[in-house]
């Protein structure tokens, strides 16, 4: 069996913490351990600070570009080999598996060729120099410069892949070494990757680390130059938030959490219609992609009242091709969920959302003996209201709930009642409807879709994060924000105000 | 005497809290009495939050900045009332009365016109829109929309005119109704500033509340559209930002906290020259300004080794020249402390400070019977350890200690050593000098200015706080930031991405 093994202070040495061992989640089959073994986190932290940070700060945003645009082709090389690995210990189909490896090999291309595009500077500008007083000598300006620590980067079982790539890209990107801790759960991918990048030496000695297995005291370690970037539930979020270092030191965090992402669909809509048939095919897609487990998948679908039974129709006869199995099999299209765990989650969350609305397709009962299989799940709420649990309880598998509005204040209102998200969606032609609607809904959310007619055939469903667009959410979904191209790199800078004379500001900024 | 009352829910209600009697620092006089009210904190916030965030977000910028520009008029036609009560109630002389009441005024028209300038809009553009995928119809954009919660301000004892004004200027322009609470102990400026305001009837119902004493249950009650921003101690700010309610619903949290400003000067620098006499001038207005109770004083003074002594001298003798007394008269040039306790503390860290440093001025023997009264206070240390408390034990008042260094590395490593500060400085005309001890200490700081000879001048001092800049610093100084122009609005606005068809997403965002 495979041992999974953490990369510190430049050295592999075994994985902290517990013994776990990591299976195929459609068989049960054993495939990997991981943890028992000793680890100094202090010295980890300090190799990475000490040797990867100034390793990174003393190439450019070009050069730091053109090695991420190498890490991506070095995976690309594997792809295979990468994908195979994610289908058989995610129990994700292959379609599943490239939305997480080419996530990883798109994020890190997109911030590689951002680098080459900043160019070869060391800090980012941020606005123009200006004159600060009277006196038209005295200037001011603000730059952002590299922190002096370590990025930590705690991953979510889902992207095992994607998650420590898109984290990495921004952080390397912006000159911060990192110290990557996936899921345990689904680790082996990560670890594949790891093991690649470690071997063709592409990234400077200290720049990437990899813990296998839990953190240990990494957390109570870090100070006011370092940055934790966590990914996973809002409970965690709350509690490595208020971790005790965190809150002394002033330790900058990102959390990206829990989300009941919504999809809302126009009164214009014809369901004959281009724009009634994106819908459809985006709801089931989010619906059951991962199996549902997606921070981006659509758990809540507002629809007009009148329109609840033909959507559901809709809705049931597209779920129902959807085939059940182990991804290892060719005809299967939907996999299982990753553990034992989440299996007994998301058939607990079903049953709870069953108090505030009747499910009408699949439901929490077992679908096999072996492998931590749940069908597609579709529940209607006939008369929600904004406290019951199908607006505040995330269910982390292929499940969603049928709601609906009246008009656009009320389907806004509803909406905001998940209590911030990560992505919704407006589905219609009507632009006063969908101005009503996202000018309603956008201060919860960090991103809301649009998906209209004039776009149907090219559309990218609300559930695909684009490295180019923000990706985070206030309230619930944690009060992060990732990505957005040049806007990831701000949480691993520091923004400086710089005044003095004008021609030594310009000189320092390397403007004459 | 005089009852400072609170202004929550349209409605004046005596002070929350335990009954404080707050007295004129310099004679002791009784002044007025605040607390032993009660006060319904969630419906005050319910007020704040649906009647004065509606009442905001339904002007626009340019609406929202006449606003502004109207609140800045008021106060100074008030100005002379205003400045006699800060001398009276804040034991500071008629100059940092001016700094601190100018800085209102002037701060709130500065943030006036720029929602003059932003234009008759209700959300800002955050870069282009562009292309998100292969279609030229389908487009990304991210926009910046008003919070939908609303912003308590926690403010600190030492600038009770430009604390409410500055936080306010940002969170109103931005869109967000403020609930503002004043340090008691020297709250009744911001209490007749709140007269003012309230009386002018300028800003819509319910945009601008106001504590007078504590703030009871109020942060239990912030949720994921609130923000919370704190301006005092770090100890205060890490109780604030790792309150269960904070970390539970993510709320936003901004600190402005302890910090150990620095001021660098460089070998180049003849005692004869004019960045030298800037420098002594700096170091010893921003030691004695407000008797040393500004969040951006200097308390650490490094030199070259052979300059020790010259430097020592040079501000001895300008030190010598400060008159402490009552600043009701007019020859006094430097008042009290606000508070017996700040006069307990100050006495106190002198001591603290004089374990690795000599004191060869002043000390923290009592001045006066009467009055919060401390004198001048400069140390020297000779060897200073990162470890000292030196650099990490703030001493809020006229107090600063001179210490070697031997070259410009050995320098920037020892204002890091101060663990993250809102601003330091460095006085040289050699560039490279100037860059190494710039970029050493740019990651740790919010602000570096630079004092050489073109600006020696017009220089404005690196204690004072423009608008136009950013305030705030990473690790002990709280991890935030404030102002800096556009910038200051990010806090109070959430960042949205947004995708669809691109004439959609236009017309949205009004560009078409």
């Amino acid at each position: 069996m495979i041992e999974l093994k953490s990369h510190l202070a430049g050295n592999w040495t075994p994985g902290y913490g517990k013994p776990t061992t990591l299976v195929n989640p459609a068989t049960e089959a054993e495939l990997a351990k991981v943890g028992g073994g000793e680890t100094d986190f202090a010295a980890a932290r300090a190799y990475a600070r000490d040797i990867g940070g100034p390793g990174l700060r003393a190439m450019t945003f070009k050069q730091r570009g053109e090695m991420l645009k190498a890490t991506s082709r070095a995976l690309h090389q594997k792809r295979d080999a990468l994908l195979d690995c994610a289908i058989e210990s995610g129990g994700v189909t292959r379609s599943d598996a490239k939305f997480d490896v080419d996530g990883a090999i798109g994020t890190l291309a997109f911030y590689g060729e951002l680098g080459e595009k900043i160019g070869d500077v060391k800090m980012l500008d941020d606005g123009e120099p200006f004159q600060l007083a009277r006196s038209p000598r005295l200037f001011g300006a603000h730059a952002r410069v590299s922190r002096l620590g370590v990025a930590v980067h705690v991953n979510a079982f889902n992207f095992p892949a994607w998650g420590l790539a898109e984290k990495a890209a921004c952080a390397l990107l912006a000159g911060m070494p990192v110290i990557s801790k996936p899921a345990t759960s689904t680790a082996l991918l990560s670890f594949r990757i790891m093991e690649l990048l470690v071997g063709e030496k592409i990234l400077p000695e200290g720049a990437l680390s990899f813990v296998a297995g839990s953190t240990g005291n990494l957390l109570e370690l870090l100070d006011g130059q370092d940055v934790l970037a966590f990914t996973g539930s809002s409970s965690t979020g709350a509690t490595l938030r208020g971790g005790k270092s965190v809150v002394a030191h002033n330790v900058r965090v990102n959390v990206e959490a829990d989300s009941l992402n919504a999809a809302v669909l126009g009164p214009d809509v014809d369901a004959s219609s281009d724009t009634f048939n994106l819908f459809v095919s985006d709801v089931v897609r989010d619906m059951t992609q991962k199996t549902g487990q997606k921070c981006t998948a659509i758990r809540r679908v507002y629809v007009p009242k009148d329109r609840v039974a033909i959507v559901i129709d809709a809705l049931k006869e597209r779920l129902a091709l959807v085939k059940v199995g182990d991804p290892a099999k060719e005809e299967t299209t939907m996999g299982p969920v990753a553990t034992a765990q989440q299996l007994r989650d998301v058939r607990a969350g079903i049953d709870k959302l069953a108090t505030c609305a009747r499910v009408v397709l699949g439901g929490s009962a077992p679908v096999s003996d072996k492998g931590f299989f749940v069908a597609p799940t579709l529940l209607v709420g006939e008369n929600p209201k904004p406290s019951d649990p199908v607006h505040n309880h995330e269910v982390f598998g292929p499940c969603a709930t049928v709601m609906p509005y009246e008009n656009p204040d009320d389907a806004a209102r509803l909406v905001r009642a998940g209590g911030g998200g990560l992505v919704s969606s407006v589905y219609s032609d009507d632009r006063d409807f969908i101005q009503s609607v996202v000018l309603g809904i956008a201060p919860s959310h960090g991103r809301v879709t649009i998906g209209s007619a004039k776009i149907a055939g090219q559309a990218v469903p609300p559930g695909t994060v684009m490295p180019s667009l923000i990706h985070g959410g206030p309230g619930r979904a944690g009060g992060g924000e990732e990505l957005g191209g040049e806007r990831g790199l701000a949480f691993y800078m520091h923004r400086v105000a710089l005044q003095g004379d004008r021609a030594l500001l310009e000189a320092l900024l390397g403007k004459r």
